[in-house]
């Protein structure tokens, strides 16, 4: 599985930064591959400086060798070894009409020092962050999530939805950090699904991910906008930093565990900005955002 | 010992706000007053888009009533009420010629519930942080330090100037967050010295904190500079926010302790970048600066 799953991810970064490529036009993806000294290592792709994408990462890694001893705590398990292979991407696009987006698929081994499997499961997801709010397209990227779940249960979307608006909340300020999407995690086998059928969700989910995004670049990407617009995202960008440092827990474990900075950090936006106090306008299209981030909604 | 700081550190707001208005010669410091749910409240006073400083803001906040759990924890106490009040600044000045600088100064009680007193101490500190290192800022902001220290004991400012360089780390960087100053905790009566000696400690610290920042800010606010600078002060205040939102204890605990989130994120830049993987040329001053980072440097 782990094989197959490594093998997976690396087709679809190429598949996935072909397409942001394309769709671009100008800047292309800088390619760095690093070794972890503990064993297993990353191919980190980065654009900056696009025409239409500002910063973004696609990271594939697989990493293994004994599990360190803050992970062990986290899991509440002893002295084990691991593995784990996954793809991250969060692109920050330059306009403000068009929305930033991060998904996340990974595979977690574990094994006793006889080398014997003792957990395994799957985790990951897609969500959405907008600066404006275009409805349609927080339900077309929602129906794509929804679709997706209900080929394998039907009630897939329901709960990962909740799970995703549950995860995705700066919490400090009791708002979400987007629109939402989908997260789930500890997939692990069980009577009912095997780690094949966890396998055949996750990609398909994944397979999804530039449906679910692209049409909605292509929609906003010629859209006009001025200064304003540009200051309340690169505001709106700061709480995206705030969630990563102070509540993502694959940032705070990746800081912790000597994982590779800039291959970690490349989900931070290009240019951020923080106001005191930073209050829209009554009506405005900023503040009907923060309403839709304070109490989720159902998009579809 | 309470009344007597509070009523200190409220005139020396009065007199850093004051000399800091005088400096810029455009903005003047907004105050917010805010009332903390479980007990006491705050005097926030925050300037913006000045002449000399982007952003700053110099904060007092008394507060008190049962300690909350989290930070019973942390303290590793039972259920006890506490009292704290203390004065932080954080000034973001605009030209990358001119220096960030961070100061706090505190004084904390606990009682047990019959009321009786069961623990107080003093902590704080200030540290400066450079974009472009001129190697005798730091030594005037170290030699203010040490004066200080030394009217008081001839070993605090030694101490106090590694326990500095060890906090304000980025340890995921391996790197200062920039050149130190001072850094105490946990200032306790002994037989050796009572709260009255801490306190005759303390507001000396903090009388001095004008003297040791202002003649930097005379002497760079008004030096030449371009985008470049800038841009390069806009990475490395993002190293700034990764230090605040990750490491900052007071930050950590303010987000988790249901404190006012505009007073505790007042400290975070106006404007910052993140651009992937950076890395200043060889022999530029950007990576000299960097240099004095990765090692602290004795400054007197």
């Amino acid at each position: 599985m782990k094989d197959n799953f490594y093998i997976y991810i690396q087709e679809l970064q190429n598949t996935i930064t072909a397409k942001l490529e394309s769709l671009d036009g100008k800047a292309v993806f800088r390619e760095d591959l690093w070794k972890r000294p503990e064993g297993g290592g990353g191919r980190t792709r980065v654009i900056e400086e696009g025409k239409v994408f500002e910063k973004g990462g696609v990271n594939i890694s697989a990493v293994h060798g004994p599990l360190p001893e803050s992970m062990q705590n986290y899991f509440g398990v002893g002295d084990v070894n691991f593995f784990a292979c996954g793809l991250s991407l969060v692109i920050h696009p330059k306009s403000p009409m068009v929305p930033t987006v991060h998904a996340n698929w990974r595979y977690f081994e574990m094994y006793d020092k006889q080398g014997t499997t003792v957990d395994q499961w799957f985790g990951g997801g897609l969500d959405l962050t907008p600066y404006y709010l275009f409805e349609e397209d927080a339900t077309h990227f929602h129906t794509v999530c929804k679709e997706v779940c209900d080929r394998h249960d039907a009630s897939f979307y329901k709960e990962y939805k909740l799970k995703c608006d549950e995860y995705f909340r700066n919490t400090h300020r009791d708002e979400a950090r987007g629109v939402g999407g989908l997260f789930f995690d500890y997939l692990r086998p069980s009577e009912k699904r095997s780690t094949e059928d966890w396998f055949a969700f996750v990609t398909d989910c994944a397979d999804q991910f530039l449906m679910a995004y692209v049409p909605i670049v292509e929609r906003r990407m010629k859209t006009k906008y001025n200064d304003a617009h540009r200051n309340w995202q690169e505001i709106r960008r700061g709480r995206y930093v705030e969630f990563n440092l102070v509540h993502d827990k694959g940032t705070l474990f990746g800081l912790r565990t000597n994982g590779r900075i800039e291959s970690i950090l490349m989900s931070l936006p290009p240019r951020v900005q923080w106001k005191y106090d930073h209050k829209p306008k009554r009506g405005s299209d900023e503040e009907k955002l923060l309403q839709v981030l304070r109490r989720p909604r159902e998009w579809v």
